[in-house]
C-alpha cells in the first residue's frame, strides 16, 4: 500500500472523536522524530496537542491540523464502519478521511521525502497539531499560540490541512477566513395589560425601528477577497406565551461574519450608536469569535499557487468563502496563512471519502511547498 | 341584618370558583319565583345558565351577570375564610363580595322592592346570569344569547352588574368596551447556515419592516367614548437557539384593541395589506374576542344617570375604559347596554371587599332604573 494511503488508514483507525486524540499525535510524533524533529506534548485540559520542529534557525513553515474527528452519527447507516478505512471503488472511505487525516498523513510523508532528499536543508519545519479543532476550539490552537508567543517563537508560513478542494484536489485553496463576532442584546422595557399599554413601555414595539435599521445597514463593500459584511439575526424571543401581556424584555441574538474592510471594534461602536440613537434601554454582550484574516500575497501564496500548477496542472482559486478555522488563531500574529487539502464534499457526513490517488497527491503539493520555501 | 347583605352573604357562602355555580342561581331562582318570575335554566357543557322573566308583553330591561367567582389564591393569606363572608369595619369581606355577587343581591332586592309596590308594572323584567364569566366564555352569556335570538327573544335595554365604581357608588358606568381583536402571524422565510445568508431567507430581517409599520400604525383617533385603537405586540418567537443558524420561520402574537371608529373587518384588511405591500410569506390567524360596542345615549343612558343623581346625589361619569365584559356578547343585538355596580379596587384580588352601606343603595339605584324605565 502507497505510505500517504497507509499512514491515513492507520489514523482513521484511532476513534478520535472530539475531543479525544486516541493516539494519532503519537503516530505522528514517531514518524517525526525518526526524521529528526524534535517532538513536544503540549496537553491543555482534556485535549492533547503536539509542537514539532526541524531545524534550528532561518524562517519557518508550519503544517497545522487536528487529530480529532466529528462524531459518525448513526454507525448502522455507514456502507463500511466509520472507524474501519475501507478502499472501495479508488475511495477511501473513513470518519477524517477527508477532514483531515488524509491532510495530516499527507504532511508526515512529504516531510519524509523532503528530508529524505535535502537532510540538511535551510529553515525550518513545523508541526501545529491539535484534537480540539472540531470542538470548542479553547485548549487546542489558541493556548498553543500562546505558548509559543510567550516564549518569542514566530511563524513565518503556515499550511492547514482543512479539505479546502471543491471539485478535485488543488483547485481551491482558502487564504483568509471572515470574522465571526456575536453579540446578546436585551431591550428592555415595562411589563403590563396589553389592554392599558399607556401603563406599560413594550419593548419589541421599540426595537423594532433600531433592528430594521441594522438589518437593512451596509456594513461594508466587502473587497476582493471577501463579500460584503453581513448581520443575521438568528434568534428574536420575546412574549410571557400569554395573549393580554405585553412583555418587559425583548431578547435577540445576531451574529456578523465580517471582511477585512472593517474590525470587530468599527461593528460594535456602529451597532451601539443605532441602538442609542434610537433612544433603547438595552443591555449587550458581545462575543468575538475570531477575527478576518487575509493572505492575499507573498511567499507563501507564490510557493503554493506554483507548485499547485506544477505538480497538479491547475490555477487554483484563492478564496475566503466557508466557516471558521483554526487559522483565525494562527493569523493574528503576522504569519502567512494558508489552507490547502482534499475534496471537502463529503465532511462531517456519513460515508466521509478522500480519493485514495489524491493524498499521494497531497504529499507531493506539500513537498512542492516545502522546496519553494525553504530551497529557493 | 338588611336583606341585600344578607342575601350577598348567602351568595358568597357558595363556593362558586369558575365555572362552577355551587346552588348560586337556584337560590336567585327560588327568590325571583316567588315574586312572579319565571325561571329556567339553560346549561351548556359544565356552565349553569339562568333566565328569567316577569311580564308577557311590552320592552325589557334585562340584569346580567355572573354567579361564578375566580380563584381565591392562597387562602392562609386572606383576613377570613374567603368564603366565609365577613363584616369588619363596615366592610363586606369574601371571594365575589364585588364581583359580583353583591350586584347580584341588589338586583334580586330591587326587583323584590319594585314588584311589591307595582306589582302590575308595565313592561317586563329580565334576569340573564351565568357561570361562565370568569372563564372561558363559551358556554355562557354568548349561548344564551344564541337562544334567545333564535326564539326572536330581544333585548331593550341591559343593565349588567360589574363592578364600575372607582372610588364611591355610581361614580363611573361603563358604557360600552373597546373590541379585542387577536392575532397569530408566522412569517416564512429559508432556514439556513448563517455563514451563506445568501442561501438562506431570514424571516426576522424580512419582518421587521412590516412589523415596524404595523407598530407605528394610526388606526384612528379615537372619538369622545374611547381611546384611540392601540396594537400591541405580545409575544415574537424566531430562531432555533443555535447562534449559527438563520430561522425559516418567525412568530408573532399581536393584539388590537380597537374603538368604534373601526370595524375588525377594516383592521384585518389594513394588516394584510401592509403585510403583503412587503412581499411577505405569510399565515395569519384571526381570534376576534368580542366587538367594540357603545351606548352613548338613549332611554337606559338617560335613566341610569338620573338614577344615580337622585338616590347617589353624584354625577355619574360614563366610560369605556378596561377589558371585555359579557355586555360584548348583549350589545350587538342591539340592546342598549350599561354596566353599573360598586367599586372594583379589590376585585380579583386577596380580602376582595365591598362597603356593606353600598349594597342596599345598589339596588335602591338599580330599582330607580326599573322605576324610571317601566313606569315613566
Amino acid at each position: 500500500m502507497e505510505r500517504t494511503l497507509e499512514l491515513a488508514c492507520e489514523l482513521i483507525r484511532r476513534p478520535s472523536v472530539t475531543p479525544e486524540d486516541a493516539g494519532c499525535q503519537a503516530l505522528m510524533a514517531e514518524r517525526l522524530s525518526a526524521i529528526g524533529f524534535h517532538c513536544e506534548d503540549m496537553p491543555f485540559g482534556e485535549v492533547s496537542n503536539l509542537w514539532a520542529v526541524r531545524g534550528t534557525e532561518g524562517p519557518i513553515l508550519v503544517f497545522a491540523g487536528h487529530t480529532d474527528v466529528v462524531p459518525t452519527g448513526p454507525e448502522a447507516q455507514w456502507q463500511s464502519p466509520p472507524f474501519e478505512p475501507t478502499l472501495r471503488d479508488g475511495l477511501l472511505y473513513g470518519r477524517g478521511a477527508a477532514d483531515m487525516k488524509g491532510s495530516l498523513a499527507a504532511m508526515v510523508v512529504a516531510c519524509e521525502d523532503f528530508v529524505a532528499a535535502h537532510p540538511g536543508h535551510p529553515g525550518r519545519i513545523g508541526f501545529l497539531i491539535t484534537s480540539d479543532e472540531e470542538g470548542p476550539a479553547v485548549n487546542g490552537t489558541v493556548k498553543v499560540m500562546e505558548t509559543l508567543g510567550a516564549r518569542g517563537q514566530a511563524i513565518d508560513w503556515c499550511v492547514v490541512g482543512e479539505p479546502s478542494s471543491t471539485a478535485q484536489l488543488g483547485d481551491v485553496v482558502k487564504n483568509g477566513r471572515r470574522g465571526s463576532l456575536g453579540a446578546r442584546l436585551v431591550v428592555k422595557g415595562v411589563q403590563g395589560h396589553i389592554a392599558y399599554p399607556h401603563l406599560a413601555d413594550n419593548p419589541i414595539h421599540r426595537a423594532l425601528p433600531a433592528l430594521d435599521e441594522l438589518a437593512a445597514e451596509v456594513w461594508d463593500e466587502g473587497n476582493a477577497s471577501f463579500p460584503p459584511t453581513s448581520m443575521q439575526i438568528s434568534n428574536i424571543n420575546g412574549g410571557t406565551g400569554a395573549t393580554n401581556v405585553i412583555p418587559g424584555e425583548l431578547e435577540i441574538l445576531f451574529n456578523f461574519r465580517f471582511s477585512t474592510e472593517v474590525t470587530d471594534a468599527e461593528l460594535r461602536r456602529r451597532t451601539e450608536a443605532v441602538l442609542d440613537r434610537h433612544g433603547l434601554d438595552y443591555a449587550l454582550e458581545w462575543n468575538l469569535s475570531g477575527q478576518a484574516f487575509l493572505t492575499d500575497s507573498g511567499e507563501l501564496v507564490a510557493a503554493t499557487v506554483a507548485a499547485i500548477r506544477d505538480e497538479a496542472g491547475i490555477d487554483t482559486e484563492l478564496s475566503t468563502a466557508g466557516g471558521t478555522s483554526d487559522g483565525r488563531f494562527i493569523a493574528p500574529t503576522g504569519a502567512q496563512v494558508l489552507e490547502l487539502g482534499p475534496v471537502n464534499a463529503t465532511i462531517h457526513k456519513l460515508d466521509e471519502c478522500v480519493r485514495a490517488d489524491d493524498l499521494p497527491r497531497l504529499a507531493a503539493l506539500y513537498r512542492g511547498i516545502l522546496e519553494r520555501l525553504l530551497l529557493d
